[in-house]
């Protein structure tokens, strides 16, 4: 037998007889009850570890020389938004009409990077509680829960799609969490409202059931500028036109097109002085080269356009650069997420991003199994440390991603915010002095002498290790007792506590029915859409 | 509505289509089945990604320092091995008696680091199949199952005490894995075997129903002499003379203790040319510092002392050093494995045994969960992923580890191996280089075209990326439509499949019978015991 097992063993019942005196025990019991871990709770992560350097500058140099290449040879087509064009020829892009709506736009080496120069490195995004502000940028580092699916999913009622209960309900779950900093957008669809509405019941969501950050709408130009104005009522114009409160995240539509939807939602985002992502959705050998280099010179290329247009509609606008790596199942072509070579290829990413000075979005804890079991979680964890690891700022899918994106998973909401929460302890690394060297705890007693009730303990004792909320770390009897349940059962109990337990904060009410008189009126000048 | 998610939908359809004709398609028909990689297989990993270095020189050289401090100024005691402690007194060791059976003995600041300089920073474990043979050391990284559960699980049968049938099946589950490289050691504890010749049966089990290198008895001396006996027969004595062919994995008693059992154990492996790895089991708080900085440093002093000690032995002597880094749940007392804190304390080992110039065994697939479900992964995956990533070179817990290592799963175990063998292709890394930057596959078709069937895709559609064997990555229907099992379910019929296909590697006739006589006359010389 290793000893390392009489180890466990018999240190359970040390540690259990150490519980149950002294100090400890009595500074454990005044805390909130488990996975609160209130030194690590912050409005954003200021990321204190290094980041993870994958590359050497030589090959980094060949990536963005390739983007260039992209640029200056194969160029971006753009679509039905003749502004735009118009926008990126004065800036000195080589138009050539390809028909009456799309054009071919060339530009030269260091043209895009030149213009991406006066966007910010780093910016606040506000929240209407202030305390509750985020940076995106340099060290910080924002989690916000997934994007854009159209079911839900939970495990008492299996798969179904998504309405707008099921949205107020994850905007209240992500409110509820510590681990994540941002409301996000489309948690999920709420498919129970016109397509042309929905994004003014979920910009109202989001600003009612949260006092975070959050996403606006960018389905269409006018749902955009809705989705602004709200935000005006909100904060007040002047202070609108002068800070970031509200961001849209726009695809590329790859390989190497910007659609007008997509363009003239930017523009009116920047326009208003507001942030916008900019994310190519890079499926290796379906709309990206195969191998993951060329995804990632590709998707540098598409997201530097995107950022770039920005600068051209407001200098100064916030900007994300962004790329969502994916890969594909050999057998069975379908997509797959949470695999090795987009890890690989996020960590470069986060290179790119540092040296072309913007913030980054990229990765999450994506997944393709259609359950939270333990293949969601290895493909959870394998990308979400590479976004962690890689310094990215702004992680849109930390929580509730399943079954490849169509579905927000109930039970995996709550284990991805756990694990989110065990990143705060990650991210804060390991202070090296005196105290944390811990030779007194040693000295205190000698050679084959435990270290349960020393000084050095008990003073660390309640911040030395992350603490979960979710996960179960008894012993097996204790848990076996308890009805052994594994963590998909645990997780489904803890999503309905949660919701249970919920308050929403406080609103002004004169804030709230000018947004419902907004929003009523909105809906009543438009005929209900279903596209 | 994200516009991934139609880009999930569409491309599936894409790819669908794709699939359905082209050389691709039959590329993919004439592989043996999901999960085979051939690419990336090899006897063992040479990692081919940068370390991630969390500490800078000056931390580090903290840390060094508080180890030199514990071990000139707190020491190491040592117990029940006088000729132990008389080698160390002889190498300038300053010895004080504790009693007759115990000693305490500290070390000038770098009498330990001058005496490793003998020890390789890399060395061969020859397999009995040479083809199987392992580097440990360098860039190498070798993966071995779990080691030392007195139970086993599964799914049908749930938890119990293992048997001999119990770690014949994991050898075999091993020796059937591509993505382990080494065969372990005491897998599970063959309960139903006297515990004076269990290890008999065991290194038997391990030469007879694989062909990979191995771990031999540490329980006691004349077991440890007894494994290495059995490979002079399968080796030949010369050959074990003068090459490593077997390995001893010896915990340290935390703290600062060395006992007699382990010390004698730890000569006579150095004194055969073996190899041995040196083990401190540091329960955060309990048995080390409750801060890691402290922890490290006091696992950094003790392995160093059994490192050095086997160059005392037997100057040139392989010695890896080892720690095990675990963390306390502050609500049940009870040790947590795969928790952040521990995972960023593997990082700063990496750093340190490479500045050592000593191979490093560290961290591993761990986990405290009492199922295969989504905790046991998130927790193997934080702890796995910092042995990679630290540049571990022997990972000994990589399959099967869960409920807080008192169990062995049989499911785990191959979701495990799964998850080994995308870190093969994690390992490798990127290739940056015209071919990888794919440029002629956007070129083939231009913007807005997809690339399934450019001449670049087909090129490298087979290797582009890891190819499961166990994870589901269908669309949600098809993998309702076939039962919509989760990973637990689809990993109990795996293992199953994987003993039910099993076939013993060759090995002669002669070797058997030499090896079965020498067995069956040392358990004919002992009577049973039980401790």
């Amino acid at each position: 037998m290793e000893q390392s097992v009489d180890h466990v063993d018999s240190n359970e019942h040390r540690v259990g007889r150490a519980r149950n005196r002294g100090r400890a025990a009595r500074q454990a019991s005044r805390m909130d009850g488990a996975g609160q871990n209130a030194h690590l709770q912050a409005p954003f992560i200021s990321r204190n570890i290094p980041t993870y350097d994958l590359l050497d500058e030589e090959n980094l140099i060949k990536i963005e020389k390739a983007a260039d290449t992209i640029l200056a040879e194969i160029g971006i087509e753009f679509r039905e938004d003749p502004e735009t064009v118009e926008l990126f020829r004065k800036a000195g892009g080589q138009v050539t009409d390809i028909s009456a709506e799309a054009w071919n736009i060339k530009f030269e080496p260091g043209m895009i990077r030149e213009l991406l120069k006066t966007a910010p490195e780093r910016f606040t995004q506000h929240a209407r509680n202030p305390a509750r502000s985020v940076e995106i940028g340099g060290d910080a580092m924002v989690f916000a829960p997934a994007y854009g699916s159209p079911f839900v999913m939970d495990m008492d009622k299996g798969r179904r799609y998504g309405t707008l209960d099921d949205f107020e309900n994850f905007v209240k779950l992500a409110q509820s969490s510590p681990w994540l900093h941002h409301s996000g957008g489309t948690i999920c669809e709420p498919t129970d409202i016109p397509v042309n509405k929905r994004h003014l019941d979920m910009v109202y969501a989001h600003i009612r059931y949260s006092d975070r950050p959050f996403l606006g709408s960018i389905t269409a130009p006018e749902r955009a500028v809705d989705s602004i104005e709200m935000c005006r009522i909100l904060f007040g114009s002047e202070f609108v036109d002068q800070n970031c409160v509200i961001m849209g995240n726009f695809n590329s539509t790859s390989p190497l097109v910007w659609d007008g939807i997509s363009t003239q939602g930017i523009r009116a985002y920047a326009a208003a002085g507001q942030g916008s992502i900019h994310l190519p959705f890079l499926l290796g050998g379906a709309v990206c080269p195969v191998t993951m280099p060329g995804a990632v010179a590709q998707g540098l290329a598409e997201s530097m356009v995107g950022c770039a247009l920005t600068q051209l509609a407001r200098p100064g606008a916030p900007a994300i650069l962004a790329s969502f790596l994916s890969s594909m199942s050999l057998r069975s072509g379908s997509p797959t997420f949470g695999t090795p070579e987009p890890a690989l290829g996020s960590l470069v990413m986060g290179q790119l991003a540092r040296r072309l000075k913007l913030p980054l979005r990229c990765a999450g804890n994506f997944a393709t199994s259609k359950l939270p079991d333990g293949q969601a979680m290895v493909q959870a964890m394998m990308s979400m440390m590479s976004a962690v690891q890689g310094g990215v700022n702004y992680v849109l899918h930390s929580a509730g991603f399943l079954d490849g994106l169509l579905s927000m998973s109930y039970e995996k909401f709550v284990m991805d915010t756990d694990l989110c929460g065990a990143l705060h302890a990650y991210l804060k690394g390991l202070e090296i002095n005196d105290d944390t060297l811990g030779l007194s705890s040693l000295r205190e007693g000698g050679p084959g002498e435990h270290m349960f009730g020393t000084a050095h303990t008990l003073s660390h004792y309640e911040t030395a290790y992350w603490d979960t909320e979710l996960n179960d770390d008894q012993p097996f009897e204790s848990w076996s007792e308890q009805g052994g349940d594994d963590a998909m059962i645990r997780a489904n109990r803890r999503w309905k506590k949660i919701l249970a337990d919920y308050q929403a904060p406080h609103l002004a009410e004169d804030r709230d029915e000018a947004l419902l008189d907004f929003m009523n009126r909105r809906k009543t000048e438009m005929k209900d859409a279903w596209y």
